[in-house]
């Protein structure tokens, strides 16, 4: 069969944050840049003429009864290399964690030919998963990181990838460091350059991201000059941000202000820019990021191991800071960004409702934190695409068409037991809590195929 | 090929509280009844014979390199007519959640063809889930019930069902209510009689449960009479207790003291019995459950929705009372005992280090909270056993041979790209973390294979 160039049956998509709307019987169109042009209700006059010729044209891809288009998941915190290890080491303290476990393995991909097992088996496990977009972390390495850019390209996943910098020597082991401050500035603009020339990248699909690890991992020096390359090379930047009390505490000590405040100085909140985690940002940091439209990573399931908290996703998305999910692998054990949208679910009511029984009611949790399935959906799609700026995450006239198709046959035969009316909300709020990667018949990125179970 | 008797290769279970063991190369051989007659290492000097005649009798099953046996997933606590709602109207609260959806689906199954179409779906599911045992709570319904308990028996699934009493109109909707307080006693003993006589349960596979709701649902007549069919007929109790504080004060206002207490004092805490959730339980509490053999369901991704709090697993384990696990279905979204397993894991950890970030770090959390994998492989399948008082669990001679074949290719395959040692108990963290119903290939009750993927 030829690629599609139409869809038609049911969707549903998070028009706005908190809104989810169920598009059934709908023909979607999509050009041979694979950007959508139109969105057609079989009520529509257009309609059984554009579904007749699609048909005819053998390019017509149908959800059928049990199934369900979704918008592509958006993976806004993947650390590449750790892969490996993911669901391992997890009951360790974060100093084990780091130093008998990623930092160790992540030094081994000096030689690129790892990333070349790797990273292939990543990005279509990823793929297979509903991640149409994933914004990587890879390592201080630029041969395994060109890899990753590759490999990217090659499977046909919308990427950023970044080449990481850590320069400073009091907190990074001499085994797995830049060699230099220099070299680790002209290696990422050679990175940046690399990635913007690489062949067959034609539709900017992989593009670079500017990665300093974290402040504490850098020279002063190293962070300025990264905020002035992004600057300058016109370039998304991505970094940790206030995840844990101690992170949270080392810039204080170190800047006399907040993470946020910090990096916004050192001009690295550009926009388009990812934040992971933010745990513990205030109203202020998050007003901050809001005017440099740069956005967060909350990842739900890592928080639980390494961020001493729950990040205050209700009251991010009140303040209006844009917000996406991430997995954090391999300091979250899921390559699920399902799994993470229901995790922020349950963390989201934990934060609310408190978690040590001891506590009196009334003081147990924090008022007004839960999020539901719908601002979940929000955030693992439309939410991502917003913190990057693309054009995708809705199925709108004019976005890029990146999409999967869930089979929910299992959701749709218990349901059908009882004879409570089904609405499209309750498949979705089924498929939120229940899918697993074996239910995602189908990815596209961009119009194109990516995988299909 | 004819049904195995001999099992080699590599097993994991928990032989006690925080104690992984990894069995490799290891024969393990059943009798007829699904016993455990021996489990012998390869240097055992009993080994090769018994190998070489399994594997001539055609009877013998291998791991292979990239699987694993784990014992089977002891489910303390399933609803099994809300399994058409499972992943549903969970963003509502408790109230609506009941009366809108729960109450009128469980209220359907008053016609029992309706339990002859959801039952056996949710039990194969549990099944191909890896839950080898499993404790239902069925409705009012004395021929629904049945049915039930009939589809256990014939999917070949270890069962404990109970019909549930709910007499009191100050509680319970009209429309689902048991006629009279001597009918629910009537029927109860009934349907214990109904169970223990089933025909083709001669291995006791399938055995009934006093099933009181919870006490507010429940005449004071009604549980006294519970306590003393429990007693009397020497049957095993399950019920709510202390799950929210709603329930929680209830049962102060009413009796005075606290849930466990007033159980106790009812006679319904008979040995082998379930308390599902108890995350307001103090200490004296579980002394009292502890003393009379009866146990906890712990079900931790339920109680981020309906419970208001953590249960304090650490301090309930070390204190020495006995906790398997639940899913909790469908106060709980998922069928999974491996996801509620990670889920604990996860919670546990959001516990000790508190929830709010806008709390300072010493005073957030309740220390000392955290579980590992180790603690939550022992609660999902050895713990739930000792709470049953059930002889299955673990790979030791003289307990049924419930087991599972799980597929950790995936997670095998990633961690050979790394040049680290890949120890057994990194497989089984792997494991737990990252497996899904297509990866458990096989499964085992009292020796016979229930489900084959």
């Amino acid at each position: 069969m030829a690629e599609a160039t139409a869809f038609y049956g049911r969707f549903a998509h998070t028009p706005s944050r908190g809104a989810l709307e169920i598009l059934d019987d709908t023909l979607l169109i999509i050009d041979s840049k694979g950007t959508i042009t139109d969105v057609l209700s079989d009520s529509d006059v257009d309609f059984q003429k554009a579904f007749d010729q699609a048909r005819a044209s053998g390019e017509l891809c149908q959800s059928g009864e049990k199934s369900l288009f979704l918008p592509g998941m958006v993976d806004l915190h993947v650390h590449a290399p750790q892969w490996p290890q993911l669901g391992r080491a997890l009951h360790l303290p974060l100093d084990e964690w780091l130093n008998a476990y990623t930092f160790p393995l992540e030094a081994q991909f000096r030689n690129a030919d790892l990333a070349r097992s790797v990273y292939p088996d990543l990005v279509s496990t990823l793929l297979a998963n509903g991640t149409t977009t994933a914004v990587y972390f890879s390592t201080i390495h630029m041969e395994a990181s060109q890899v990753l850019a590759e490999v990217c390209r090659d499977a046909g996943q919308r990427a950023f990838v970044g080449k990481v910098v850590m320069d400073d020597p009091d907190q990074c082991p001499d085994y797995y460091r830049d060699s230099s401050t220099r070299q680790a500035i002209d290696e990422t603009q050679g990175f940046i350059e690399f990635v913007r020339n690489l062949s067959g990248n034609d539709t900017d699909l992989v593009q670079p991201i500017v990665t300093p690890r974290f402040i504490p991992s850098c020279s002063h020096t190293a962070l300025l000059e990264l905020g002035r390359v992004a600057d300058q090379m016109d370039c998304r930047v991505q970094t940790h941000c206030s995840e844990g009390d101690w992170e949270h505490q080392f810039v204080y000590e170190r800047y006399g202000q907040s993470d946020t405040a910090a990096l916004a100085e050192l001009g690295l909140l550009q926009r388009g820019s990812v934040l992971a985690h933010c745990n513990f940002v205030s109203p202020t940091d998050m007003e901050i990021m809001k005017s440099a439209l740069t956005g967060i990573a909350h990842c739900p399931i890592s928080n639980a191991y390494f961020a001493n908290s729950v990040f205050p996703l209700r009251r991010a998305l009140d303040i209006g800071v844009s917000v996406g999910m991430g997995t954090d692998i391999s300091g979250g054990p899921s390559p699920s960004i399902f799994e993470n949208a229901r995790f922020a679910i349950a963390a989201s009511r934990m934060l609310e409702e408190g978690v040590d029984p001891e506590i009196a009611s009334a003081s147990r949790g924090h008022p007004d934190s839960r999020i539901d399935f719908r601002e979940a959906l929000w955030v693992a799609t439309a939410g991502g695409a917003e913190v990057l700026d693309i054009p995708v995450g809705k199925f709108e006239k004019g976005r890029h068409f990146d999409a999967i198709l869930v089979d929910h046959h299992a959701a749709t035969d218990r349901a059908a037991f009882s004879n409570s009316t089904t609405s499209g909300e309750d498949f979705v709020q089924q498929t939120i809590y229940n899918v697993s990667q074996s239910d995602i018949r189908s990815v596209w990125v961009n119009g194109r195929l990516a995988c299909n179970a």
